[in-house]
């Protein structure tokens, strides 16, 4: 589906980019096998079944993601330091090395199709090498008179990153006014945005001028066929027009043209600013309609013809060509909308294999992200938030130090009792949505209530269809595991949590009890109800938990005060509860504030 | 101290490395920054008071090693990963901003440094530009035939490479043994390594018989002068000895002479072969004595001969030169003795330039490390383990998870309460060595014992200096904090523990009450005493903490059961505990052991 519809998207020259979709194909291939294969297609293999638990799914994704970079810009090396920067909310060095593997696999497999296809063995896609678009020169020379120049690229550069944010802000979230109004207005929209994009590019050339080819061009001046740097559009011969030239082709091919050196006359100063605002706009507007669509390649596309329409500005009596500053554009357009640091710094490196701009590129990306930083937040936390996952930031919020766990616990609390009736279990599974419950031990069973740990819903279920039920509340032994294998307990395929449905008991047995013991979590991650949320979320976050129980501080009647899960964590959430906090000074703040070095941190 | 000693074990021939004394520098440099400056260097700067805090002191330390690579390789990018996967015990998304921001500082200054070399102004060390060891060839090419050479090469280097660290082991245990004895032994020890190492320098190119030289050479042949690919030895006119051409170099240009393509034919297999072996013994017996030095560089001569090895035996009828032979052999190496891999390969990568190459580095890395991985440790936990110091592991061991925290908890409690007598705290300071207590309100204060978190030693410290006391015991308001400044409460200069003795205190304060409350941490975290092990160990881990609460399960009369520090996370202090746990099977095993899918970490 995604593969399928990207390359429709691709094809049909919308500014939209192929690596967001790669890098969700992969996610999609790795959460499937992270389900040990799709039930649904007879996709299922023995050996897949191993990882079917929760840590590995999140680590198969990861990879997948790592793969996909890997593979939409062969930098393997890259997309393992994209995945661990952007996609991973938890970081083990075993995730590492996983996601090592998975691109080293993708780069050694690409290096062999690669190794095929110059053999001429498949046709059409036979061109490119393992870089994408090479700027090697001889030997780059730049001095620090070069410096003041990119400073001021990466300057502007992060302030276009951070506008470029805003503006997708808006429109996605139009977009998602108008995709709410269901499937046909959907696809009108997607229509429309494909129309005009198309009326733009063939309607700007014709404001630019015919320019004489060059009589030293290294390919065909004008070139009529498929690709080619010099486009004739509507010029006389021995003339071409440059707009077209970038319009014409495809996204890889027009930064492959802006990123080479040796062009620096090739194009007019007009000319590269039309394209770099169309380009501005028209890839806000493609994201997010229907299509499946990425943003790395409009960004770099974007952000070469800035960087390029900075290199004329500022003229040709410095060291760098505009193909460099082409380079240093892109970087500062990533920058300033993405804020990824290392990750970019080694994308570029493998895109370009440059690694004598490397001081220059990393300069930019400081200055760039350091600027952007100021006005908002980074591309994806604002697609997320849009998109209303509960997905939560590495820093806890100024306010949240203010609150304790025990101001944000909301709802009545469920729990079980260690011996519990079936009846009950079924009516509380029925009437929440809760996938954790804490299993409290009471007097009969123990000298006070004690908090015997913490049960999951999926494994509640399995017990319920196992019906190892019993008259009277009896405990059951260890012997009870004998009658479970360990694939009852993995976790179930994605979207198939209503199986509570399927099982069917009857009256009697609803009376019958059940012994949940030998099936509870004894060691939760427990907090005291004082503890302050902000450390609390570290403790959520740093150990990538789903559920953490919430004890009193006081004994009371019962020795659980609460659950805390992703969602009771959550800025809005935490704003219902407490809407003073709104009207505080907190209310809004930079993502990137630095925390005073208080002594909350040292324990 | 590093540097001149550094550089006075480089100059002397001696088989080490650079690169560790250098990151040992920057982690000093960052350390003293952390500590506001050095005050028996007058070094104290205002602005630095802002990082006297744990957090940021560890960040710095960090930041300090990525720099300290950053400028040893002139390998920015891969600064930064070595810091992260090696160095790092607590990983944070603001670290990585930190740690790349520093290193593209050491970036832009050291580019700007060849700038000025380059205009002539530096003398002798104007050589160089921001490539070490540039391989770049127009197109390297390789195909599928030339993998199981590349396969053989990786899974030896592997075995090597836990020879390496097997042998390194041995050598610091003896090392150890002989330096406790006294600073003569040390000396002496230093000095007959020294000698060895020259005579062996000196000795062993007699064996190579002298080689005509090329008529090709790119460089006067034989080359009598400082540094020269063609070393003429004890030859005839127009003919040269191999192995002392290799000898008689820094490891520097050593390396360079080995990665470089177009001398296929300089060396003789036995040549090389003896070359592999002395620099296999030499970097093992020289690291450890009292220079400072560094693993870095000897090991990648020594995979770089190794690999040229494999490539001469393999034959000329492979695509690979014997240069890109000796690359892979550095890579397999390295692999094998500091398993680590994405940063391993982005150092590579910036130190060679070598794009195109990145596959089969990946493939090397993976295989090397996975084949050492078997056999013993990585040679960073080797050295740590010999230097006896607490580093956790990132993984917890099986056999934790058979224990819970209660079970470690060792010791008798100090726990001070709410409003403390002076006596009672100077005594608990003077007694024991711990550096954080466990604050119990009592029932005048409280309904029920009730825990109100932890205060810390140097906390107390800073109290009693003060003078904050009362006659009877009265609880303060926040008032109390005005007496404070925050520079009371930042850490100290390290190695400034005994600031205790320096407080006079008369009997009668010491009859007095000091209010605690205003000055506790309020949430620290806690773990009920049936946690598992394990789990508690992640905890610790993830969160970076220094000291973990046991609160007991049922109310008892105290509300607090102990207090955990790194060391009891220790195996050693474990397997005392526990001695049965050292017979059972899980006493030895793999670091790398994958933990099997239970529900454990699910929550």
């Amino acid at each position: 589906m995604q593969i399928v519809g990207s390359i429709l998207a691709v094809s049909s020259s919308l500014n939209v980019g192929k690596a967001g979709p790669m890098v969700h194909t992969g996610a999609c291939v790795a959460a499937i096998m992270g389900q040990g294969g799709s039930k649904k297609f007879g996709l299922t293999c023995k050996w897949l079944q191993v990882l079917k638990n929760d840590r590995d799914r999140r680590d198969l994704v990861t990879c997948g993601s790592a793969a996909g970079i890997a593979a939409a810009f062969r930098a393997p090396v890259g997309g393992v330091l994209f995945a661990l920067e952007e996609m991973a909310s938890w970081w083990r060095s075993a995730l590492l090395w996983r996601a090592f593997f998975t691109t080293a696999v993708v780069a050694i497999v690409l290096r062999a199709l690669i190794d095929v296809c110059l053999r001429g063995e498949c046709g059409l896609f036979g061109k490119g090498g393992l870089i994408m678009y090479d700027v090697t020169s001889a030997n780059i020379s730049y001095h620090l008179r070069d410096v003041p120049a990119v400073l001021l690229l990466a300057v502007i550069g992060g302030l276009l990153g951070s506008i470029y944010n805003l503006l997708l802000n808006k429109v996605l979230q139009i977009y998602n006014i108008i995709n709410k109004k269901g499937i046909a207005y959907r696809i009108i929209l997607a229509c429309l945005i494909s129309v005009s994009t198309s009326c733009l590019l063939f309607g700007l050339p014709w404001i630019a001028s015919c320019r004489l080819c060059p009589s030293d061009a290294s390919e065909p001046c004008p070139t009529i066929g498929r690709s080619g740097n010099y486009k004739k559009f509507q010029c006389p011969p021995g003339y071409y027009n440059d707009l077209a030239s970038l319009f014409f082709n495809t996204n890889d091919d027009a930064i492959k043209n802006l990123f080479s050196k040796g062009t620096d006359t090739e194009f007019h100063h007009s000319s590269m600013l039309i394209f770099f605002g169309t380009c501005f706009f028209l890839s806000t507007f493609s994201y997010g309609i229907v299509a499946p669509t990425g943003l790395f390649v409009p960004v770099i596309v974007t952000g070469a013809a800035y960087g390029r329409f900075v290199g004329m500005c500022v003229g040709s009596n410095l060291n760098l060509n505009h193909g460099l500053f082409a380079v240093l554009g892109s970087a500062s357009l990533l920058g300033g909308s993405m804020r990824m640091t290392v990750s970019l710094c080694v994308i570029i490196l493998e895109l370009t294999d440059n690694l004598l701009l490397l001081p220059l590129i990393m300069l930019v990306l400081l200055i760039s992200k350091t600027v952007a930083d100021v006005f908002d937040a980074n591309i994806y936390d604002i697609i997320m938030t849009l998109k209303g996952l509960p997905y939560l930031k590495p820093h806890a919020e100024p306010y949240m130090r203010q609150l304790t766990v025990g101001d944000v616990v909301t709802g009545p609390l469920q729990i079980f009792h260690g011996i519990e009736k079936v009846g009950n279990i079924v009516h509380v599974l029925r009437t929440t949505g809760h996938n954790g419950f804490p299993v409290v031990d009471e007097p009969p069973l123990s000298s006070s209530p004690l908090l015997y740990g913490l049960i999951l819903r999926t494994h509640l279920v399995t017990l319920l269809r196992k019906k190892l039920f019993f008259k009277t509340p009896t405990p059951i032994g260890l012997d009870a595991f004998l009658q479970f294998s360990a694939d009852d307990f993995t976790t179930k395929d994605l979207g198939l949590c209503d199986q509570l449905d399927d099982i069917e008991l009857s009256e009697e047995e609803m009376e019958m009890f059940v012994d949940l013991h030998p099936f509870t979590n004894t060691s939760p991650y427990t907090v005291v109800e004082t503890m302050s949320l902000a450390k609390a979320l570290i403790l959520f976050r740093e150990v990538g938990l789903r559920h953490l129980l919430v004890i009193p501080k006081v004994s009371e009647r019962l020795p659980v005060v609460g659950i805390l899960t992703r969602h009771d964590f959550m800025p809005e959430h935490i704003q219902n509860l407490h809407p003073r906090l709104l009207r505080s000074r907190w209310r809004r703040y930079p993502t990137s504030c630095k925390e005073s070095p208080t002594m909350a941190y040292v324990s």
